[in-house]
């Protein structure tokens, strides 16, 4: 199948680099010439301008794979829109809220396109030598695109969930679940941390990742980061997040459905950064008025 | 290495079989005539007292194994210790409390036996087929049971995690996050379960059990229970703990460690079984009080 790639970035580049393993066709494009250079670096097919991207006969149904973030998706749509046929395909292969992904497979729906959201998972080293994905969108066109989806996935690591936006939800559930675990992994290595026992953390995450019920790729993840630097001396405790954990808790409260755990890995993580820590000046400023307790004062 | 097995449960069956896998020799007892019975079935060696179990040339040094529930370890210990030479070594494969198993140590070191506390994980089939197990004890008396260690545990599954009680306190921490990540799972698929997609559970834990950032040994396990039953129709979602999840609270207390997650999976487990919901029924009076809504009166 040929695949027409835009976003060339890590998840990009590797993607493709999976898709030519399996004898698919790949063309790139990426806004930025960096971008577009290290893919031809790469032996990788290049053009440097969407319609190029599309030239192609007239009965061809173009296969669009987007691999850009989430707010230059709406920009890219905007752009692609004009010169796509009817029966071309859109894949949004990032991490896109699931309910604008709904809208855009109505919006490219009432132009004849179809529009399939797919939510991946496995990191840079998944991308390239076998991804988990997660596909949402009509049934017909998902089924078309699933020899090449099952070509780069790991084995058993793809399945199509349901109608247009499905997939993106079940990815967003699966980061929800994958920033609990983390969190929970955080708080066993930080009492390990206060303990009196010595403890190799290297050692230990590796016995876990043998036969242990916490066996995990994210505790191989840890693993793999205690074996570079045995107490993480050269981090900072400080935690981005990209916006999925929090789409999840605002489904919750859609739904009303209770998610401590997830919620408080969100919040972990919003407190990782909270460099003024005011609400906790509001509690010592309290226990101050009402019992003369100590406060903190800066110097 | 002879190994005599004390607690022929589940756990304590599989390792047996696992160990006489690797050539060692093991001789079993249980209390219960029923376990010594279903050991004697799988051709497994089985004394009816614990005098039988020690028996030996005077110069052999026995190497006790352990499996028995917690509470039954200090009587076990009691009848064990009178029979027990010098240089004896008893190891407790079960998930005591960290702390008891560093006065046990003591304990049978003041008598000249040697004490080694085992982490075990991996289930019943990680018993049998290759376990992961973290050891505390002294470095001399572990090393001289490693070759034992090594063959029951899967590759790379097995550590010496440091002095006495360290094994029993990694265990313990394991179990905590153990509990975090079932949680977050469990949140997951109930934000799943909510929503207005029909989705298909088993193919979804399938997908992410292959190339995902959140494959585990748990995802696994909750693939083969959709597998069985595929909305777990079948259960109430009543969940019991024994104890380790408390424990590691109780440390976080002792060390002032924030561990929000791992305690909500707890709290999560007791809210399951809580069936007078009586801080519930305190809430909604006192919003009956001050603003006059409805409650739900018992019928």
């Amino acid at each position: 199948m040929k695949i027409r790639l835009i976003g060339l970035g890590k998840m990009g580049r590797s993607i493709a680099l999976n898709l030519k393993d399996h004898n698919h066709e790949v063309l790139g494009y990426d806004i930025k010439e960096s971008a577009r250079d290290k893919f031809a670096e790469l032996k990788l097919d290049v053009v440097h301008d969407l319609p190029s991207l599309l030239k192609r006969d007239e009965k061809e149904r173009a296969v669009v794979l987007l691999f850009v973030p989430n707010e230059a998706v709406d920009s890219v749509l905007e752009k692609l829109i004009p010169i796509l046929n009817k029966d071309d395909i859109v894949i949004d292969g990032g991490n896109s809220n699931f309910n604008i992904s709904i809208k855009r497979y109505h919006l490219l729906k009432g132009k004849g396109i179809d529009f399939v959201d797919l939510g991946t998972s496995g990191g840079i080293s998944g991308a390239r030598y076998g991804v988990c994905l997660m596909a949402g969108g009509s049934k017909e066109v998902v089924t078309y695109l699933e020899p090449m989806f099952k070509d780069i996935s790991q084995e058993n690591g793809y399945a199509y969930v349901g109608k247009p936006g499905a997939g993106h939800f079940v990815k967003m559930v699966h980061i929800g679940i994958e920033y609990g675990m983390m969190q929970a992994i955080s708080e066993g290595f930080s009492l390990l941390e206060a303990s009196p026992f010595e403890l190799d953390y290297e050692e230990i995450s590796r016995a876990w990742s043998n036969g242990s019920l916490i066996e995990s790729a994210l505790i191989k993840h840890a693993h793999n980061a205690f074996a570079k630097d045995s107490h993480l001396n050269d981090l900072e405790g400080k935690i981005d997040d990209t916006g999925e954990g929090m789409w999840m808790i605002e489904e919750a409260l859609k739904y009303k459905v209770s998610l401590p755990v997830i919620t408080q890995s969100l919040y972990a993580r919003y407190k990782s950064k909270d460099n003024r820590l005011f609400g906790e000046k509001v509690v010592a400023a309290m226990r101050k008025e009402f019992g003369g307790h100590a406060v903190y004062r800066k110097k």
